[in-house]
């Protein structure tokens, strides 16, 4: 079935939603809750990608408020965090579908065969370190079998997977990996992070291809260097008690500013050790989970939003 | 050039050596050393490995007697020891040639394009986890591949390559195996380490493909778990006070018993992060290098066999 194109969409639902068949729900009532509710995905990052941020996310997963994350399949400690998964099957796992390899000392490549995804390969047999060399080389093919690789890779070590995002937006670099990032999520009938705020989303091709399954939230957030330097208190502080209503998804990345993680991270400050373990304080505290509460925000999940809308009837 | 059958050299060396035209040299004297001398190498396995290993390895290497290490290719913290090889070309750095992927939580695979080496990757795009598996499965023609692809990768990021040796000896598991790591040194003009306790060794295959210029090791010595259970000082002050004369390599492991390397050997405390740091505790100890002096042990590096022996005229 082909969908209908998505602007085309909210129009008709405005009209139908006025008309005399009723109000459409909206996703918040789709879920159960009122129609103006501020939902909240608190959504770590990178797992799988060190041994660090496996243990630290993990901590934050089972403290709570945190309740979502997303694995890098190719990283070196995918299998540990697999691992944790398979045997957690009620912690919110999605894959954080990763095309480069942004660390200076630690590498990963492909999960697909290096020749099937050649253009994804620097010389060294990794991805390539930066984003806008792997939007300009990439093939959309490529990255098409290697988003699929590692969902069929994820599932083979029995992850109940959630949700699909993008490592770094990579994956959303272009219409045509959107495109491929769209149709591999289809595939698996997964929900996949989507925002308008995403260049690509503009396109026609990608507004004919979205239906009124398809997840956009309307807000996603994250911390940048800015918000870290001025300290991520004050910036979570805000983002909780300034929320608004609708579907809300804020990106943190969780891992302890140990030996390992400061290795990895060397001469990157940006979303470094320090930077992960102002997340993983700030989430483990009371007080976040405080303004949640006094700020009567409705955690959701990836797990939700999968069987409540797209693999609904 | 064909190589001559090494036993038929040694017994044609013997009987040169007694002839009229002098003795033949051994290979103390080629390096320089009297005939008898005490000669080791004390190697560091494993570098590439993890961060733990890396930083331990090098700070062995930085304050001695440690004198030689090799390098994993395959593993994601290959990027810095490469990096750290060079820029110091005097340390010695050989290819710790790897064909499995022996932890539980954290994995590597071939250098090689999967599909081109498919009989040693396992159904998750790994190295199989034990040595006896590559052994059975893995087709020789596969390993030749794989062994040349590591060299040519560690050559690309500009390490000044000392020798080869085989991670866990699974490139000397078969006769096959072993003749095409001899083959790929040759084609590098390589040392790779060789011993006749190699059970391949004996087979005429072998014999037939070695020469003079070939290394093979007088006793190649490690830790095993009984030693590390008795206590690694008792192990390897014994190894110094009783080493014979010839060509002796000792291969040690040096990492810290830090988070990192806990979470790496996880359920498997022989060669787990308590036995690397012994090891790094014993070989950083004043004692150690009092032992090598005192039993007039002369150290001697893989680069000055390569360099007098194997690239000699």
């Amino acid at each position: 079935m082909k969908f209908a194109p998505r602007k085309f969409s909210i129009i008709f639902l405005l009209v139908w939603s006025y008309s005399a068949l009723g109000q459409a729900e909206n996703i918040a009532e789709k879920l159960g809750y009122p129609k103006d509710a501020k939902m909240l995905i608190i959504h770590a990052d990178d797992l799988g990608m060190s041994n660090s941020e496996n243990r630290a996310s993990i901590e934050g997963l089972e403290m709570g408020p945190v309740n979502s994350a997303s694995i890098m399949v190719p990283c070196p400690w995918f299998p540990e965090i697999a691992s944790y998964a398979k045997t957690h099957q009620h912690v919110d796992f999605g894959l954080h579908l990763t095309l480069n390899s942004e660390w200076k000392n630690y590498k990963w490549g492909p999960v697909s065969a290096k020749d099937s995804v050649a253009t994804l390969v620097n010389s060294q047999g990794y991805f390539f370190d930066n984003v806008p060399e792997v939007v300009q080389k990439g093939d959309p093919d490529h990255v098409e079998i290697e988003l699929r690789n590692q969902v069929l890779k994820a599932k083979k070590e029995g992850i109940d997977i959630t949700h699909l995002d993008a490592h770094m937006g990579a994956a959303m670099g272009s219409v045509d990996f959107l495109a491929a990032y769209i149709k591999v999520g289809r595939e698996f009938n997964l929900p996949v992070l989507l925002d308008d705020a995403i260049p690509a989303m503009a396109d026609t091709k990608i507004q004919e291809m979205l239906g009124p399954k398809d997840i956009v939230m309307d807000r996603t957030m994250s911390a940048n260097p800015t918000n870290f330097a001025n300290g991520m208190d004050v910036f979570y502080t805000s983002i909780l008690n300034e929320l608004e209503p609708g579907l809300n998804c804020l990106l943190i990345h969780l891992a302890y500013d140990d030996v390992e993680m400061r290795a990895i991270t060397v001469d990157h400050p940006d979303w470094g050790a320090a930077w992960r373990q102002a997340d993983f304080d700030f989430f483990n505290s009371k007080e976040a989970k405080k303004l949640v509460e006094d700020n009567n925000i409705v955690l959701v999940t990836w797990k939700m939003l999968r069987d409540k809308i797209v693999r609904a009837d």
